[in-house]
């Protein structure tokens, strides 16, 4: 048979045919990526610059998108340019985009130029830096960049970081050392037979914190939701109260945790009252500053976070308010025996002759296999450099405050939390409208800002009561992003106002 | 004073001045970013394709890239540039090439191309697909996929998929839904008063088993090993005596977790059996096929794992062999609502309109952040097609067999454990070493090869001896990469038997 094989066995050298790319083995042929990534590279940059020109929130309702997909993989392998064409008019329309300056719901966060390098670095080394031997350079640089953060943040040097994905991970991670501390006799044993034990924190903590002590085998009692006061912050002789009654109870207080910046109206609780009364009952003390921890870096708002340094651990995220794509989750602990007696297991595969020269990152927490996070912190940390992340911080907390302004000098808005960071939590009041209408008015403004596509914005609940919530976080969001919101914002109300006759 | 908006307010239209750029606000300018994005392309590219020229293990000691980089964080920012020239200077060579396809230590992966490409995009997108809401189209990718997925592996339609981080966190999940069931006043009251419970794996299973197990509250005694026969499978008697002796004395059985490519030889267990005796007792079936699982997609492979498809929970992580960039670990579960039940609480600011229309894929762990993972498989899937991905993966299980022939046929070198997937496991046997002389011989021999830069191995100990793997999953190893490995092997083993007189 004439193939190509027999052909070159009698054809010169420089007459040799090449064999089509054999497709049953190996990867993408290195000059077809070459020229993937560099088409990839031209989408990204014309993504990044020109998204905010797209609706924030897409056009879609729940099923469109499957309903567009093939209902099983393809039996051959199909062309990348057929994959990407399909991923820009299947997959992009139905995006909620996250990266846009106008994105002021939940959050708001940057996938910085930076950053995004860091990610496409990381994505094709493709390292695992669960231990020193596995991953040099990615331990070592998680070492550096979580401690350059520790002191720009003007954190004591005994706080040790360590990257995880999310705060609800660091959380948990940060709740099963206090475990350890609190129920030495339960790492052998388990729980059972121990007497009761308790977490505490507000009534207005991210719901990761009950979900880690379900994790850890709390159970649902094993939370405690204290109250706050007017400005959404833990009531402290209530902590104080109740963590009494429990002892007295036979109820063992395990931690509690203060919260930086709440996700609901961005509150930030005393946390140094908070940690006089958790010292006062052996208590760990954990703050998730997940969203609130970055402001430490900005001199004249650190004071918000007054007492964050006699926590045993904190997480913060770079992620959310620190222009660092996700995931990067950053826990730091001042007990890490602690944690790393609850986490620790070396199996025979695992031990290498390193061992007790470095730390293993595996032993501080439940995932064994770690990306290379620290890759796009360090990005961020030296193009922005301290001064530009004040820089950048201070003017998103000026444009909440400009916000505000407007807000309270509206007629029929008000402001309805106090603005500390970027976030502000504000509502449309009706002029006749009951409590219920009055919700019911919110959301439908709601509705039709994001239907819009001008801004995406979330709600949450205040004294029982729905309110609206700007969350301003993304490097590229300018004035005229936050103009543009209450802009519609405004229409969405006039629309409650005077509704268009034929409506 | 003579500023550039002095200035522009006199010049003409076609005369104005640029003024420099404002760095202290905003991202990298977008034309920076378009430069350096296409010259991070080009060194991605250029990295893929010539990763295997490079030494896979760096000459390296602990210490050394921290020695280089600054103590702390650069107060002005710093050009992205002189950053990128750090990485290939500082970090680069400090790295351990998890994607060079001589690296055969604990699993091989593989950063494909076409996943490299989903995770540059992932990272500029930068959604969030914690509620259908929150990530329309991340949230159904996910659904599309982990069901593509699930057919090729051959599983019935009532798993139901999500991806996770690693499978160490999909373990810990499955096993929290397994608490759920054993344990139903847990959910309220934790763990406390409780009857003691129990969590069986073979002596071979992960160490995520363990971990998982510590994690949810039931300490070191709720973890069992129970014996593996010759071929490093579980006992399946063994397990059935373990178990009645647990529930004679007042432990329950909560879950029994079957090994599909056990870390150390890669051994499978007999899950069909084992599936029978969790059955009789009650307990959860969780698989862990974080690396065996993609073996199913291969016909001839596929009775390898029979009896997986009646177990309760499964894991399969496409980030170890199915060419896919870490992380990415999908967890299979056929119980959802215990699974939810374990993990979901929703307040107020994550609740919408769609509620019950979509699942919310928060709902099935304990990370409520969750990144775009599903866009690297979907692009993965389809590059390769069914077909494409079952040639790879008979290729390496071809190497592998291949490679273990080799050893077999050597004098003083034996093959450990059958192979039945990509993973070898041998051991150099020197002529008068006993046993402990034999496990320094290894361990020189490990050390000699991974100190070449030839090919990265790992060890294990297998029935009380050191034994060396070669783990094939690099969608770039070629038989040529093998033969390199062995020959290093084989040069390591000579400098045993004849040392060079000056050593």
């Amino acid at each position: 048979m004439l193939t190509p094989e027999w052909l070159n066995r009698i054809l010169p050298d420089d007459h040799r045919l090449n064999a089509p790319a054999d497709r049953s083995v190996g990867d993408l042929p290195a000059e077809e990526f070459l020229r993937l990534a560099h088409e990839t590279a031209e989408w990204m940059a014309e993504y990044l610059a020109s998204v905010g020109e797209r609706a924030v929130f897409p056009n879609t309702d729940p099923g469109d998108i499957r309903r567009r997909l093939p209902a099983s993989a393809p039996e051959l392998g199909e062309a990348m340019d057929d994959v990407l064409a399909d991923f820009r008019e299947v997959i992009v329309p139905g995006l909620n985009h996250w990266n846009h300056p106008a994105f002021f719901g939940y959050f708001s966060v940057s996938a910085s130029g930076p950053g995004v390098l860091g990610e496409m670095l990381a994505a094709v080394l493709n390292v695992n830096a669960m231990t020193w031997r596995s991953s040099p350079a990615a331990t070592e640089l998680e070492d550096v960049v979580t401690d350059w953060l520790r002191q720009i943040m003007g954190l004591p040097e005994d706080f040790e970081g360590v990257i995880n994905d999310t705060a609800s991970s660091s959380t948990m991670y940060a709740l099963a050392a206090a475990r350890e501390l609190r129920y030495p006799e339960a790492h052998q044993g388990g729980l059972f037979g121990c007497p009761p034990g308790r977490v505490y924190a507000s009534d207005q903590a991210h719901s990761s914190v009950e979900k880690g002590v379900m994790a850890l085998g709390f159970g649902r009692d094993g939370f405690r939701a204290i109250g706050s006061d007017s400005e959404f912050r833990m009531d402290v002789e209530a902590l104080r109260a109740a963590m009494r009654a429990d002892v007295d109870a036979g109820v063992r207080p395990i931690a509690v945790v203060a919260t930086a910046g709440t996700t609901s109206t961005a509150s930030l609780d005393p946390i140094h009252e908070i940690g006089q009364v958790a010292r006062e009952f052996g208590a760990w003390l954990h703050v998730d500053a997940a969203y609130g921890g970055p402001a430490a870096i900005v001199p004249e708002f650190r004071p918000l976070l007054r007492g964050w340094e006699q926590a045993d651990s904190i997480v913060v995220n770079p992620h959310k308010w620190l222009f660092t794509p996700i995931d990067c989750s950053v826990l730091y602990c001042r007990r890490p025996a602690e944690l790393v007696r609850a986490f620790s297991i070396v199996p025979e595969y695992l031990t290498a002759p390193d061992e007790g020269v470095t730390r293993n990152l595996m032993d501080y927490g439940v995932s064994l296999g770690r990306r290379f996070r620290s890759l796009k912190l360090w990005f961020v940390l030296r193009y922005f450099g301290r001064q530009g992340l004040i820089d950048r911080l201070r003017e998103h907390v000026r444009l909440a405050t400009d916000f505000a302004g407007w807000v309270r000098a509206a007629p029929h808005w008000e402001v309805v939390a106090p603005v500390h960071l970027g976030t502000v939590v504000y509502r449309f009041v009706p002029e006749l409208g009951n409590g219920e209408s009055a919700d019911a008015a919110n959301h439908r403004i709601l509705e039709r800002v994001n239907a819009s596509g001008d801004a995406f914005l979330t709600h949450t609940r205040v004294g029982g009561r729905i309110a609206l919530r700007l969350a301003i976080g993304n490097v590229k969001t300018s004035r005229a992003h936050v103009e543009g919101a209450w802009s519609a914002l405004r229409a969405a109300a006039e629309a409650e106002v005077h509704p268009a006759s034929g409506a």
